[in-house]
């Protein structure tokens, strides 16, 4: 079922807001079997409340089993299904970066590496050369020149940079995403051609080896970046927006630059300039009046989780209950706690663990759920989704959704 | 969504141990409302030691209310689309009795009848003949002879038996299965010719034809089974195999020719001779270092609940849970205990119950469940699923998943 065929004809507008709080990688296990969670073992008061008032349950990012990496994670928050759009590699490092693709551009990822004098790979990963060499060398090369195509170079990080093609004249609009990694995944033999797998691509690919050509010629003499390779080639996802799917004015309010850049790939306002928590919900009280829904994302529950670090989770997650009230303070109509996935410290890793979710609305059917937590929310009121539905629940219990049917 | 295209493309390999321990009927009903299951009922220590440790949950076999065969039921716990993947009825026959099918062949279903002077089918069951009369009179009927085509007969049950239709020359891989079944469904009338629904399968009608032809003669004079009907046809089902969707070398350890069947489907390997349960966990732990998983069926289960014998259902339920530490001293990696669907002996037959089902793992997220049992199993963090997420779940506590998009 495509989620979206039906909430384009239902949805209906009013003076409603909705707010969805991410706390990214927010799922959790605990330390010993039949011990408590991050979540579970951290104070929430604030979150407690809610989960007593409102609705619980556990969101599915993807699929049972599936460990989603942040873009499908949010993609299913924002409702919109991770098995069906799908955001290319370089096109989310692109976005990872705050680069702001446009309709056509072909973003792919790069690795610096160092070749030998027969031309042959040494290191795939230039000798993991550190970003304050690596970044004046990725600028250097926005000096290629190629007709037809505006070419963007960005540094990322280390070895890896982002280069985004956007066709112009001729080529505007004609450039396909179809074309092969250029990364032999292997040393001693020289990098591939790039080489295109349809018809569409084929310019893309001629475009890309006459980028390298330049631009080994511009790290000639280098020590360690002396060559580049080419993967993930990847253009703009064609998502359709949060107004023409719900009809809603959405804004994001996130510190990093990759959830920024999904919000926007959905069509959302990115909006303030915060650094912290507290900063976001400054900028959330400042836009409320401009907008219907707001995505606020609160990266810190994930990183703490990919470091194996359960106490700072807990503290992490502890900050996160902390800032609710600043929120309720403006009287939302529905709010929603949830992640995009679960990050558990024993795992150092995204996980395939469903999400506890919470949602609080006026005419939320309650459920028995006491406080906010894995296994409270095993006896939730939303029971266990894809959290595609998630979108959908938000809507309704705005009131923003007609009937279905006669 | 196919779940195979996220697999395939996600699965990693490591040295990790997955155990698939089938209760076939595992699912039961209480004998008065209110009551206990057959599972309740029975004293389990070991399998409430898992649940306790483990998830629990409910496993959907292929939709809610749909009661399953044999086929879908371990098609979908094996992680095969119950609903994608048919098994067509006599290509399940010949499974059933252990014949190997091949790619390209055509099962058919076949039963004696009895027909009278002018042809008419006076009985479509030929007196229910015994099985010991039958089973000559199906071996007798390996003497028809048709050019382009290796023709194999096999003795099932009373008047059942099964043919294979294998093409050679230029019948080789070109024969069809869509022939419509040739019973009437009546007496005081003719068997029907066989009659292709497709052009692919007009020459598999015929020879279907020729075979009766034949087999008439070889049966002439016989006073009950004295012609035949077909039903059926099926080819060979065109399934992937473990080690493409899963890269899994897998065994299957069985003692019913069904299931060995089914596994083979997907490419599982049948292990071992074992007439009982100790047995199998014999071949088990001799077969343990050359395969990454391990399908254990049990019938009785099942069969017990098929005679409608409660008490004797609660027994075989005893006797699976004490092989529990057989397998766990194998310290697997993932254990999961469920059925291919419930056969409740109040019904005496399989129904469309969720089916308990129990996943043990080191990462698995514990919840509430103190034992197993289907009412406790409501409570579990498995929530009620479709089985065929379960290899999937399987999978991703084996550490076998990468993750899904950056």
């Amino acid at each position: 079922m495509d989620i979206h065929a039906l909430t384009r004809q239902l949805f209906v507008k009013n003076d409603s807001k909705i707010v969805m709080y991410v706390a990214d990688g927010l799922g959790g296990l605990p330390q010993q079997p039949g011990g408590l969670t991050e979540l579970e073992t951290a104070h929430t008061p604030n979150l407690d409340k809610l989960a007593k008032e409102g609705v619980c349950g556990g969101s599915i990012p993807v699929a049972l089993g599936i460990a989603p990496g942040s873009g499908p994670g949010h993609l299913g928050l924002f409702g919109y299904d991770p098995l069906k759009y799908l955001i290319g590699r370089g096109a989310l490092e692109a976005t990872g970066i705050g680069f702001k693709l446009e309709d056509g551009d072909v973003a792919i990822r790069a690795n610096f590496c160092t070749i030998d004098a027969a031309g042959n790979i040494a290191d795939r990963r230039a000798g993991r050369i550190p970003s304050e060499e690596s970044a004046p060398l990725a600028i250097k090369l926005r000096e290629v020149k190629i007709p037809n195509v505006q070419v963007f170079v960005e540094p990322v990080k280390e070895h890896r940079f982002v280069i985004v093609l956007r066709g112009t004249g001729p080529n505007k609009g004609k450039l396909g995403d179809a074309v092969h990694d250029t990364d032999p995944q292997a040393t001693g033999v020289p990098p591939l051609a790039a080489k295109a797998a349809n018809a569409e691509s084929q310019a893309t690919a001629q475009i890309a080896d006459q980028f390298v050509k330049q631009a080994k010629e511009l790290l000639a003499g280098q020590p360690k970046a002396n060559c580049l390779t080419l993967r993930g080639f990847a253009s703009k996802p064609s998502l359709p927006t949060y107004e023409q799917v719900y009809g809603l004015r959405a804004a994001a309010i996130a510190v990093y630059p990759m959830y920024k850049g999904l919000a926007q790939l959905v069509g959302m306002d990115v909006v303030g300039a915060a650094k912290t928590l507290d900063e976001q919900m400054d900028v959330l009280q400042q836009n409320w009046a401009k907008y219907d829904f707001f995505f606020i994302h609160f990266k810190y529950t994930d990183s703490t989780g990919e470091d194996g670090a359960f106490d700072a989770k807990v503290k992490r997650t502890e900050e996160y209950d902390a800032a609710v009230p600043r929120i309720m303070a403006l009287k939302p109509d529905v709010l929603i706690a949830t992640g995009d996935h679960s990050t558990p410290s024993m795992l150092k890793s995204h996980s395939w663990h469903p999400v506890p979710t919470l949602l609080w609305a006026k005419n939320c059917r309650t459920d028995a759920c006491e406080k906010f937590g894995e296994t409270e929310c095993l006896r939730g009121g939303l029971g266990q989704f894809e959290a595609k539905h998630l979108m959908t629940l938000a809507l309704a219990n705005a009131g923003r959704l007609g009937k279905y049917g006669a």
